[in-house]
C-alpha cells in the first residue's frame, strides 16, 4: 500500500491489569477506509492521550464498556472531512470526535462531536483547553466544587491539562489557588504560567509543612485527580463546609483491589464536607456554553495552555504511562501531520 | 447532705484515646445548686447517652471544644423546672437542653434548647425520636441523602436510635430499605419492629453474599453510621449517582491515626457518587418544622422506636462503652427518677 492507500491504527493486544503500557498496543495497517452511505471520512491531524485511557481499556466496572481486545484504541481525534455524504459536516470542515488512535476514520454523522468553530484558534486546542480537559475543568470546578471568591482552592496535578485549566477558572472566580505538582520545573509553571498563588512540589521533603502553612486558613475546595498520598495530605486541612471533587486518580496503579488508605469518613463529618466524582460524558448539554466561555478567557488571554506534542502514531502506544510517571508538561497530544 | 440538697454527677476524670469507658468518669457528689439572676433550677428526669460522645471527650479536632477535665458530662437531659426566673420557662415546665450528666442543674434561658410541648407523649421521647436521633436522621436522610421513591435505601446500625428512624422515614418516603445491624435479635428487630425490606446481620459469614443479593439494583442511599468493614462492603454495590451520608463512624475504636481500609476515590468517580458529612447542631433552624413531622409519624403509629433505659446515674459512666459494644436495643436512656 502506498501511503495515501494505508491507514495506520494503534490496537489494544491485550488487557492491562494498572496503567496501560506500550506493550498493551501494536501499530497496524489496515487499508484506508471508505465512507458508507451517510458517512464522513476523517483525515485525523491531532490525537488525544487522556489520563482516563487507562479506565478504557480497564476490564474493572467502569462508565463505558471497555475497548475490545484486537479494537483500535479509543481517542478523541480532531481532523479534516475528507468526504462526506452528511451534508451536516461538508468536505473541508474542521471536526472532533472519538475517531480513535487511527490516521483515517469513516464514521456516521452521530459520531462527530461537534464541527470547531473556533477556527481562530489552533485546531489542537479542540482535544485540550476547548476539548475534554477543558470542560472537565469547568465542569469539575463550577458546578461540583462550587468556590466562592475569597475560597482557597487546591489542585493535584496543577500544572496538568485538567489541572492548569482548574487553577486559573479558579483565579478568575477570585479564589486563592494552592497547585500541588511534581517537580521543580513543573512548580515553576504553575507560578509562571498558571498563576497559582502558591505552587507545591509533592516530591519536595518539606512538602507536608508547606502544605500545612499554604492551608493555615483551610481548604475550602481541592480538586483532585491523582487520589493517593497527596489526597491523605490535603484532608488534615479541609475547611468547615469544604467539597471535594474527584476527577481522577493519577497516583493509583491499580484498583483492582482498591488500595488502602487513611480512612477519609472523620475528616467529611467534622467538617460538615462533601467528596463527590463525576464522569464529564454525563453533561455533554453544559459543554457548548463552558467551551463558549473557555474560548472566550483564551482569546482574551486569561486561560493559559501548554501542549506536549509528540510527533508520529508510533508514539501512541507508550504516551499513557509517560502520563502516569509525568514526564509530560501540559496536555499530551499525537501529531500525525 | 440529704437526697434533696445533693447534686450527683458525672464528671470527666480523663482523656480517652478511643471510645470512652467507665474509668474515664467518676460519679461525684455536689451540692445541689441555686439559680442565680434570670437562671432555671432544672430536675433531670432523663439523662441522654450518645455515639456523639466519643467526640465530645476527644482532643482530636471536632466541631465543638471537648469537655475540660474535671467538668460534668455534656449531655442532652430532660427534666421539670423546680425554680425560675426566667419567664419563658415558669416553674413545672418540662424542657429540653444540654444539662449534663447529674440530677439537677442550674442554668441560663439561653442553655435551653426548647420546652416540650409534645405532653401527650412519654417525656423521654424528647431525647430521641424527637431529639438528636430523629432531627439528625430526618436531615441526614432527607436533605443530605435526597431519597426518591422506589430507591434503595442502605442504613447500618439499623435498630439503633437513628438508624432505625432513618429506615423508617426511607419507607414514608417510598423506597425500599436494606437495614444492617449485628446479630439475630436486632436483625429481626429491623424486620418486625422496623419495616425493613431486608435486614442483614453483618456477623453472619454469609453477609457479603446476602448484602450483594440485596443490593443487585444498586445502592441508592447508604445512610453511613459506623465506617470500617461495614462501609467497605456497601461500597462496591453503589448505584449511580448514589449518595453517601457519613452520619457516624461507630466502628472504629480510634481516629488518631486514621485507621486504613480500601480507598473510596474509584468508587464514587465511575459511580457519579457524593459522600457527604454533616454535624445536626449546624440545623438548629430545621428542627422545629422536622421534629413536628416526626411526632405527627410517632402519633400515627408509623415510627416506631425503642428505649434502653438504664435506671440510676451510677449507670452512666459505662454507658457509652455499651453502645460502642452494642448491647444497647433502642436509645440508651438514664432514667433518675
Amino acid at each position: 500500500m502506498t501511503a495515501a492507500e494505508r491507514n495506520r491504527q494503534v490496537i489494544l493486544v491485550s488487557r492491562p491489569d494498572g496503567i496501560p503500557q506500550a506493550e498493551h498496543f501494536r501499530v497496524a495497517e489496515a487499508p484506508r477506509p471508505s465512507p458508507g452511505p451517510g458517512q464522513v471520512l476523517v483525515r485525523n491531524e491531532w490525537l488525544s492521550v487522556e489520563p482516563a485511557m487507562r479506565g478504557w481499556v480497564s476490564a474493572v466496572a467502569n462508565y463505558a464498556e471497555p475497548v475490545a481486545i484486537g479494537q483500535v484504541m479509543r481517542s478523541f481525534a480532531v481532523g479534516q472531512v475528507v468526504e462526506s455524504d452528511d451534508p451536516r459536516f461538508p468536505r473541508g470542515t474542521a471536526v472532533v470526535g472519538m475517531f480513535g488512535w487511527q490516521e483515517w476514520a469513516a464514521v456516521d454523522g452521530a459520531a462527530i462531536q461537534r464541527s470547531v468553530e473556533e477556527t481562530d484558534l489552533p485546531l489542537s486546542v479542540a482535544l485540550g483547553v476547548l476539548g475534554i480537559n477543558g470542560v472537565t475543568a469547568h465542569h469539575g470546578l463550577l458546578a461540583i466544587g462550587q468556590p466562592r471568591r475569597g475560597d482557597t482552592v487546591v489542585v493535584s496535578t496543577a500544572a496538568g491539562a485538567v489541572g492548569s485549566c482548574v487553577g486559573q477558572i479558579a483565579k478568575i472566580h477570585g479564589c486563592r489557588t494552592v497547585g500541588i505538582a511534581g517537580g521543580e520545573t513543573k512548580r515553576r509553571l504553575c507560578l509562571e504560567r498558571f498563576g497559582y498563588d502558591v505552587a507545591l512540589d509533592y516530591k519536595a521533603p518539606d512538602f507536608g509543612a508547606r502544605l500545612a502553612d499554604a492551608c493555615a486558613s483551610g481548604v475550602d475546595v481541592y480538586f483532585d485527580n491523582t487520589a493517593g498520598a497527596i489526597s491523605d495530605a490535603v484532608l488534615p486541612h479541609l475547611a468547615v463546609g469544604a467539597r471535594i471533587v474527584v476527577c481522577g486518580t493519577a497516583s493509583v496503579a491499580s484498583w483492582s483491589p482498591p488500595p488502602l488508605g487513611p480512612r477519609v469518613e472523620r475528616h467529611l463529618l467534622v467538617k460538615r464536607a462533601r467528596m463527590q466524582g463525576f464522569v464529564i460524558f454525563d453533561h455533554r448539554d453544559e459543554e457548548p456554553a463552558a467551551r463558549a466561555e473557555l474560548a472566550r478567557w483564551v482569546r482574551e488571554g486569561r486561560l493559559q495552555y501548554l501542549e506536549d506534542v509528540l510527533d508520529g502514531i508510533e508514539q501512541a502506544p507508550g504516551a499513557i504511562a509517560g502520563l502516569y510517571r509525568g514526564e509530560n508538561l501540559g496536555k499530551r497530544l499525537i501529531r500525525l501531520r
